[in-house]
C-alpha cells in the first residue's frame, strides 16, 4: 500500500491535535483550512478512516481524544501534521513496505518528483547501506527516508552534500537525546557511544556537467531492539530508545521524521546561500575523533596515523606517523583501541 | 515493440550473410551455432518471420538469396549479426520508437542490466541533448543508441569518460567517410565541416563513493536529409551521407551501430588497462581548436581566449589575452570568426 496524505486531511490532524483534546468547531476548523463545511466532513472521515477516533457533538463541534493523542500512529497523514512549513517533506510518500526508500525516491525523481518530496516506509525489505551492504530494517519500530533533492550542481561537488545530510540527522537525534549527544563517523554515520544510530545513502543520478537529482536515504534506530543483533558490518547498533534519557519511552517516529526534515530544510538553505563552508563547520561539531588514532580502509589498502579532520569536500585526511598528510575520499574509518 | 535477438538467430543469420548467396547445409549450420537440425529449423523460421527471404533446398540447405544482401535491414538480430566479440553490444535491446535510449537504458541499468547492453531505437519521440537540450531524432535513417558500462569508478572521474565516448565515435565515423575525418567540438560533439554529425549525452547513477553505472547515449546522423532543418541549438547538422565519398550512398545502421560498439570496447579495453592517458591522446587527435580564438559560454560567464587544449580530466583550457589560463569544465565552445 503506498499513499501520499491530502493536504488538507494533514492540516486538519494538526488543527485537532493542537486542541489538545478540546472541542473546535467546524467553523473554525473551516476558515483554518479555507476549506467549505461539507468539505471539512469530507476530511474528517478521512481522518476517521484511518483510525483517528475523531469524535463529532452537534453545537460543540470536533475533538480528537486526549488518550488518542498518546497513541503513536505512523502514516502519511500524521508525518505530513509534523512537517513544518519547508520544503523537504512538503509531499510524503508513504509506504506499508518497500524493498528500498532510496529505490523508490529514485523512480519517483526519475519520474519528475520535486525537490522535497520524500519517501517512507514501515519496513524495508531490502535496505540498503553505502557500496551495497544492507541495512537492518525491521517493521514498526524505525525510520527508513528517503529525500529527493535537486541542487543543481556538478557531479564533482555532491560528496560534500553527505556532511549536510549526516549534520542534519545529528542535529535531529541530538533534540531527542538532549543531553546525550551523538558523533558523526566519517564519512556519514551517527554514533552513540561507538554504536551505530543512523545510517545515510545518498545517491545521484546526473549528466557529466549536472546532477539531475539527489536521494539521500536515511535509516535511524528509534525503538528496535538491539539485543541480540548481530549482523552488523562494522559497529554494533542501538536506537535512540535504548539510549533516551526517558528510558523505556518510545520515539514518537512521525514526529523524528518532521524534525528531520526541518533540520535537513534548515542546514540545506544555509548550504543554497553560503555554501559548504557553514556545514562542514557544523559537521565538526559533532565529529570526536581529530587527534585520534584511527585506520581507514579504503579499496585498495589501509591508512594508519592520526586523524587530521576532513576538508571542505568532505574528504578525510590522515597524518601518517612519517608527518605526510593523506587524503582519502573513500572507506571505512575506525577508531583504534 | 522491443525485442532482445535471440544469440543463435543473429549467430544463424551471420552465417548466412557470410556465404553470400550460396548454399549452406543443415548439417554445417547446425554444427558452427552449436545446435540441433530442429533448431535450425526454429531459426530460419524466426528470420523469415523477421522478413529475411531465407530459401531452403532439399539437399542443398538454405541461402539468403544476395538481393536480401543489398536491402539495410534495422533490427535486434541483423545489429547482433554484425556485432564482434567484444563486451559492448552483446545484448541488443531495439525497439522501433523511444521516448529516449538514455531513458530505456538507464531503467534498464537500475533493473541490473550488466555492462555491455545496448539500447537501439528506430526514433526517439524525446530524444535528449546536453543539459537539457532535445535531439533531432526521425524514423528509418539515423541511429540512436544508449551503451551501459559499470566501470566501478568515483563519480569525480567520470566526466573523462566523456573524452572516450567522443573519440570512439569520431572513429567509427571515420572509418565510414574515410578520407574524410571528423573533429570533436569540447566536450562531446563530432563535426564534420563545422556542422553536427553526431551528439553524445552521458549520464549517470552513482553513490558518492562509486557509480553504480554510466550510460552513453549517441546520435548519430547516418542517412537523414538536412535541407531545410533549422532547429539546433548552435551548429546545423549534416548527416554521413551527405558527406560520404561514395555519394548517394545509404550508411548502413546496423552495420554502422556494431561499429561504434566494437571501437567503443576498443577505448573501453584501453582504459580499463592504462587510464584516460591513451582516451585523451587519442581524442586530441580529432580535436582541431588548439590556438584558435574560441569563446566558451559557461552557466554563469563567457570566456574567450585562444584554445590551450584539453587537461587529462577532459576540462579545457583557455589562455585568456592576458596570458591567464583558465580551466572551464563545462558549457558550450565555438571557434571565432
Amino acid at each position: 500500500m503506498s499513499a501520499v496524505a491530502h493536504r488538507a486531511d494533514s492540516a486538519l490532524l494538526k488543527v485537532l491535535k493542537e486542541q489538545r483534546g478540546s472541542f473546535v468547531s467546524g467553523q473554525s476548523i473551516s476558515v483554518e483550512l479555507g476549506v467549505s463545511r461539507s468539505a471539512v466532513w469530507k476530511h474528517i472521515s478521512n481522518l476517521r478512516r484511518m483510525g483517528y477516533p475523531v469524535e463529532a457533538v452537534r453545537s460543540k463541534g470536533y475533538r480528537l481524544p486526549v488518550e488518542a493523542l498518546d497513541i503513536d500512529p505512523f502514516n502519511e497523514v500524521e508525518i505530513a501534521s509534523e512537517v513544518g512549513a519547508g520544503v523537504i517533506g512538503k509531499t510524503v510518500h508513504f509506504f506499508d513496505e518497500l524493498k528500498s526508500t532510496n529505490v523508490k525516491a529514485l523512480q519517483l525523481a526519475a519520474a519528475g518528483a520535486e525537490e522535497g518530496v520524500v519517501v517512507v516506509a514501515d519496513c524495508q525489505l531490502g535496505g540498503k547501506g553505502r557500496l551495497g551492504r544492507s541495512w537492518h530494517s525491521p517493521k514498526g519500530v524505525n525510520l527508513y527516508t528517503s529525500v529527493i533533492l535537486r541542487p543543481g550542481i556538478k557531479p564533482a561537488d555532491a560528496p560534500s552534500l553527505t556532511l549536510l545530510f549526516a549534520v542534519a540527522a545529528a542535529e535531529a537525534i541530538s533534540a531527542f537525546l538532549s543531553p546525550v549527544r551523538p558523533v558523526v563517523k566519517w564519512p556519514n554515520d551517527i554514533l552513540i557511544n561507538g554504536r551505530k544510530a543512523a545510517g545515510i545513502l545518498t545517491e545521484m543520478s546526473s549528466e557529466m556537467e549536472r546532477v539531475n537529482y539527489i536521494v539521500a536515504g536515511f535509516g535511524v534506530n528509534l525503538n528496535m531492539d538491539t539485543t541480540g543483533l548481530t549482523n552488523f558490518d562494522r559497529a554494533p547498533a542501538v536506537s535512540l530508545k535504548e539510549i533516551s534519557p526517558r528510558a523505556g519511552e518510545d520515539i514518537p517516529r512521525a514526529r523524528f521524521a518532521a524534525s528531520l526534515y526541518g533540520c535537513l530544510d534548515k542546514w540545506y538553505a544555509l548550504y543554497r546561500k553560503d555554501g559548504i563552508g557553514p556545514v562542514v563547520e557544523g559537521w565538526r561539531s559533532y565529529f570526536d575523533a581529530v587527534g585520534r588514532e584511527i585506520t581507514v580502509d579504503t579499496i585498495d589498502r589501509s591508512v594508519k596515523g592520526s586523524c587530521a579532520g576532513i576538508d571542505e569536500t568532505g574528504a578525510l585526511l590522515v597524518r601518517e606517523p612519517s608527518g605526510r598528510v593523506v587524503t582519502v575520499t573513500s572507506g571505512d574509518m575506525s577508531i583504534c583501541g
